[in-house]
C-alpha cells in the first residue's frame, strides 16, 4: 500500500482485479508474463480495432467506475460486430490520477468481468500507469472474422438499400438532458435517454449474421449522417435518407415532439452504437427475418445512389415533404459534440 | 481548421499525416475503415503486447515530439524482442491536449515514420482524441513468433547463467542528471545518458535469435533487480547477481566513480529497455558468437538458483567482496521511480 494514494502498488492491483479477467484464455499466460499470444481459428484472420474513452469527453466524471469499464469495451465491441467479427480477447491501457481508490478499481474490473461473462470476451494484457490528467481507458479488442469476409465501409454499390439497428439519438439526447437542456423531459424518458449515454448495446449478435446479406457496414460513433457520409465518401456513392423513416425511441419522438430542432440532434448527435449498413434490393424479406429472430429492429431509412459526376459524395436528409434538411449540411461543422478535435478511432 | 485549437480537424490529421504510416499493410485498408486485418505466417501466431507512455511520467514534457513518437514504439518493440517475437504492425491511441499544434503532430508522425522503416512496422488503425491532461500515447503491438516457441519469464530453471544486452543503468542516470542531481558529470557523458533515457534502443536484432537458447527472458524496464525479481518468481527460483559484473557504460562508471550510491540508482532504475534472459550452462561460446555477429554486448551477470524451502524466491546481489548489498533488498519500495502507482505493462 503506497500511503500517498491509498491504491495498492500496481503489482497487487493487477494481481487481485486483473488478472482473474485472463482465466480461460490460456496464451493470457494469467497475465504474468510481457506479452499475450493469438490465433485466429482455422479459415479465420484476426480483425483489431482500437478506442480509447476520456474522462470529461466521452464519460462524465460521475458515472460509476463500472459502467466506465463496460463502455470502455462496448464502443470497440460495436465496431468489431459492424465488421461481421466476433470478439475474443483484448488489451487494456488505463490510465489512472491520484484521486482513484481501490474501490473504484475493484468496480473498474467488476464491470469488465461481467460485460466479459455477457460478450465472451477475455483481458489479455495491458498496462496500467499513473497520469496527472483524466481516466482513459484504452481498449485493443481482437475479433475473428472468416479469411476474406470483413464488412467494409467502402462496398455500398448504388441502389443498395440503406439500413439501421436498433433507434437512433437516444445518447445524444441523453447527454443534452444531463445538461440540464430538455426540461420539459419527464423522468423515465430522462433516465432512458441518460442510460443510452452512459451504456452502449453493441449489435454483437447481430454483426456476424450480416455477412453474406450487407454490402457495406460501419457503426454510429460519430452520428448518422456523419458515419454515413463515411461511408458514402469510402465507396464513392452519395445517399438520400428519409428523415421520417429514421427509427426513434419513445423517449426521442417525446424530445422532438416538444422541440423538432432536437431531430437534428438526433440524426447528428454521436454515440448510437448502432449498425448502419447498406444491402441490395430483394433481401428485403431477409434482413427482415434476421430482425425477428435476432429480436434487434432493422429499419429501412434510405437509399444509396450514384454520385453526380464532377460532385463529390453527398447525404441528403428529406423532410415528410421530400424537401432537403439544409441545417444538417451545416451540420458537419456546428453541431460537433466536442470543443476542439474530436475523438476518431479509425 | 478548429479555430479554437490551430488544429485541423481529426479526419484530416489522420488523412495527411497518419494514413501514409499505414501503406504497405493491405489488412490496414489504408486507416479508411473501423478495423484492421492481420494474420500470422504459417507456422506463427501473433503475439500481442500494449504499453502507454505519459507526459510527465515517462517523458519529459520538453522532449521533442519525434522522441515521444519513437519512445512509444520502442518500449513496445522492446518487450516483442525479448520474446523472442518479430514485430509487424501497431495500433495508436493518442491523446493530445488543445495546446498541441500541427507541427507537433507532424513531428510525431515523422518520428513514427523513422522507426517504422527501421524496425518494418506498419500502423494499421488507432484513436485521436482531445484530453484535458497530458499527451498520452498508446501502442499495441503486434509480432509473430514461430508456434509455440515464445520465451516466457517463467522457463528458468536452476544452475543457469544471467544474461543482460547492453549497459545497465544509463536511462535512471540520465533522468537524474535531467534533474540536475549530477552535478560533477561532464557534458559529453550527460547527454549520453540522457539520450538513453530519450529514446531506448530495442534489442529486435537478437531477440529471435535467442530461440533455442534462452530458457526465459524477459525486457528491462522496471531495473534490472526489478525485473530479474518478476522473472524468479514467475520461475519459482532465485539468483544471486555479482554487482561488479553488470555491464556499465563509460559514463555510468564515471558517476559510481564520483559517488558509488548510484550504483544502486543503475541496477535499480528503470528504462533500460535490454533483454534480461537465461541460459544452461555450456552455452557460452555460442552466447559469445552471437554477441560478436549482432555486435551487441551480452554479459553474463550472475546465476540462476533454488529457492531454499519456504521460502520465497529472492534476488541477491553481491559486491566485490562477496557482500550482499543489503540496501538493495530495500529498494523495491524506496527506488520506485513514480510517488503513487507505478507504470506497470503486463
Amino acid at each position: 500500500m503506497t500511503p500517498e494514494s491509498g491504491l495498492p502498488s500496481e503489482f497487487e492491483l493487477i494481481a487481485r482485479y486483473f488478472a482473474p479477467l485472463s482465466r480461460g484464455f490460456p496464451g493470457a499466460y494469467g497475465l504474468l508474463d510481457d506479452a499475450a499470444v493469438i490465433s485466429a481459428a482455422a479459415g479465420s484472420e484476426l480483425v483489431v480495432k482500437t478506442d480509447a474513452i476520456v474522462e470529461g469527453v466521452d464519460f462524465l466524471p460521475d458515472v460509476p467506475a463500472e459502467l466506465v469499464a463496460r463502455k470502455a469495451l462496448r464502443v470497440n465491441l460495436s465496431d468489431m460486430a459492424a465488421k461481421g467479427a466476433t470478439a475474443r480477447a483484448y488489451l487494456l491501457d488505463l490510465l489512472l490520477p491520484s484521486s482513484v481508490t481501490e474501490s473504484w478499481v475493484a468496480s473498474f474490473a467488476a464491470g469488465l468481468a461481467r460485460d466479459q461473462a455477457e460478450y465472451g470476451v477475455h483481458l489479455i494484457g495491458g498496462d496500467t500507469s499513473s497520469t496527472a490528467g483524466p481516466i482513459v481507458a484504452a481498449v485493443s479488442l481482437f475479433g475473428e472474422v472468416p479469411i476474406g469476409r470483413i464488412l467494409r465501409r467502402g462496398a455500398a454499390r448504388a441502389e443498395d438499400t440503406i439500413y439501421v439497428t436498433g433507434t437512433i439519438g437516444d445518447a445524444a439526447l441523453g447527454l443534452a438532458a444531463s445538461r440540464g437542456q430538455l426540461p420539459g423531459l419527464d423522468a423515465a424518458h430522462a433516465t432512458y435517454l441518460l442510460d443510452r449515454h452512459r451504456l452502449p448495446q453493441p449489435r454483437t449478435a447481430l454483426g456476424p449474421r450480416l455477412l453474406g446479406l450487407a454490402t457495406a457496414s460501419i457503426d454510429i460513433s460519430d452520428g448518422l449522417i456523419a458515419d454515413l457520409r463515411h461511408l458514402c465518401e469510402v465507396s464513392g456513392l452519395s445517399a438520400i435518407v428519409q428523415a421520417r423513416s429514421v427509427a426513434l425511441s419513445a423517449a426521442a419522438r417525446a424530445v422532438i415532439a416538444d422541440q423538432p430542432r432536437h431531430l437534428l440532434t438526433a440524426i447528428t448527435g454521436g454515440d448510437d452504437y448502432e449498425i448502419l449498413f447498406t444491402a441490395p434490393p430483394g433481401l428485403e424479406s431477409r434482413i427482415a427475418e434476421l430482425s425477428r429472430s435476432s429480436q434487434i429492429p432493422i429499419t429501412a431509412i434510405g437509399q444509396v445512389t450514384a454520385t453526380a459526376p464532377q460532385e463529390r459524395p453527398q447525404v441528403t436528409v428529406l423532410d415528410e415533404h421530400g424537401r432537403a434538411l439544409a441545417i444538417v449540411a451545416e451540420g458537419w461543422t456546428h453541431f460537433g459534440r466536442r470543443p476542439r478535435i474530436e475523438t476518431t478511432a479509425y
